[in-house]
């Protein structure tokens, strides 16, 4: 491979890194457009047991379940396997996820894998089809601890 | 952009990246020398609700709240969304935070905004700016469980 | 440097985190094959207060505490500090970590430091020294806190 392709590769990943941390954090900041702005139109994704959305509908929970609520998320993404093929590349990533609701002090915590397929197209990378497994879920309720949680931007 | 300049750029991530990873894994070992050196001389640090400070300002409160204490802190950056313009760079990180006062078994977890600004003097990529917000806290006891906490050098 | 040479640091910095990523992602999935291609044949492997393991040693003890039980382990590594030098790299990671056992709903969150080696052999990057240090740990119960928990590919 010469020298201009092995540093198109290495901007690639840098770009789907990027790509994924500001996908995660709007999900935290309960940021519908730049959600919507991480995925290619025809983008599938998969959430079990939530269901299959393609990017309307992804949009449409996520104000559902987060942006319309007082829930608290944390998005992490850890231990990404990046494979690049050209204008086309593939991801595992080790979700880290945290959520509260102020409403009944519950929580949730879960653990899982995304597989994430992204495309180039128009000179900006893309997800084009992303599945997140849970792989560990604990629910519970914060008794006994105070909790403060609010989103940024509101007083804090 | 030439090839040489798309090749910095790259190497500018890879030090901020590097230089983040040096001053959280420094605030867990409680190393306030190797957290120095992570800023500019003039750097600025928004530490909300606790207050702005200068390195000098900074050094004193780590030192108060960590060096001189036997609280524990794990520090870890997610999710960075980094963007580099010549010698200057902005960033945001999503930051896991998890502390232990062993001396009440009072714990605290924090997820938050870290949004940063770096410049490179001298060769060297430094802290400029930083500024983190807590998006969620979570303060409550360890009752009913046991911790070992001990720092690195200690028995562990 | 000249510019293949820098190029060539930087995608083994590349390699480096997805070899990382690799060995913590196949720790969750309890793939003890995929684990053990991450180390070199002559690897040592220093997990205080476990013990010192070769490649053998520690693919045994893994089978026993992980993939012959139904545990449910979280492995995810931070705040990466990655040196290079032609064909040797070191590195600190700054590892979070979660275990549950369904049996007696106990649970362990540990947080600590990996220090490793690696080298470049047939063109691979392998793991060929690994020290993990627990700074934190946080043994307790799941009462009160529902927990399903399953491996990818059962049931979830």
């Amino acid at each position: 491979m010469d020298l201009e392709s092995r540093v198109e590769r290495l901007e690639a990943e840098s770009a789907i890194r990027a790509l994924k941390a500001r996908y995660l954090n709007a999900c935290d900041r309960k940021d519908a457009e730049t959600v919507r702005s991480c995925f290619a139109p025809d983008a599938v994704i998969d959430f079990p047991p939530l269901g299959e959305f393609d990017v309307d509908g992804l949009i449409g929970i996520f104000t559902q379940m987060a942006v319309s609520t007082s829930i608290i998320d944390s998005h992490h993404g850890h231990n990404a396997e990046i494979t690049i093929n050209a204008d086309k590349a593939e991801a595992v990533w080790n979700l880290g996820f945290a959520t509260i609701n102020p409403e009944d002090d519950s929580f949730r915590l879960l653990s899982g894998f995304y597989t994430d397929r992204y495309e180039k197209r128009g000179g900006q990378w893309l997800i084009t089809y992303t599945r997140s497994e849970p792989q560990k879920i604990i629910d519970g309720k914060l008794e006994g601890a105070s909790v403060s949680a609010s989103l940024l931007g509101e007083a804090s």
